[in-house]
């Protein structure tokens, strides 16, 4: 990840229980799709037991994020979301200011 | 939540297989330790089987953010974290400028 500033994209959603495979398929092609285009930096995601999940993707500015909100094959899964898999969801586009990182250091 | 701007922490993490009795306690305590801190607005979590967690905490502005960092008991967590129940950690600290929403239209 570059030094900040850069844009987070912090997805929250709940699923429905519908189309579980769909919905497992089209999470990978976006995964993939994503990664090509410009401006990608990252994503991170985790989902719990329940269908609670929450994913942060990262972008060098906000014209990568634009553009990845209104491409074909996104645009077209955006709208399957709706109709299918999410009961609810919430988007949130912040600038990252500062980070900082930490990682266990292992004595053999 | 308010209206933006409003501050996101991103919290990344990787658990150990460590202590997750007290993990979950301290999760829980510090969970409400945070909703009795001034300019706390609220904060999502998930975290998958294989460890990997992801938690984003909201904040009013940056002064709310430097308190927490420093409460005395989320100091005290902090330092447990890194000796017994993370691998690794990330943190980043953003401001969010938009967001959005959408909730399923239930029809009976």
């Amino acid at each position: 990840m570059p030094e900040p500033p850069y844009i987070a994209v912090i997805f929250t959603a709940f699923r429905t229980e519908e189309d579980a495979a769909g919905y497992a398929e089209a999470a990978a092609r976006m995964d993939q799709r994503a990664r090509e285009m410009p401006g990608y930096l990252g994503l991170q995601s985790a989902r719990d037991a329940e269908g609670f999940g929450l994913s942060v993707s990262y972008w060098a500015d906000l014209a990568a994020v634009a553009r990845w909100k209104v491409e074909l094959d996104h645009l077209e899964v955006q709208e399957i979301g709706r109709e299918r898999w999410y009961a609810w969801y919430e988007t949130r586009v912040a600038t990252v200011m500062r980070q900082y990182d930490w990682v266990r250091k292992f004595s053999n």
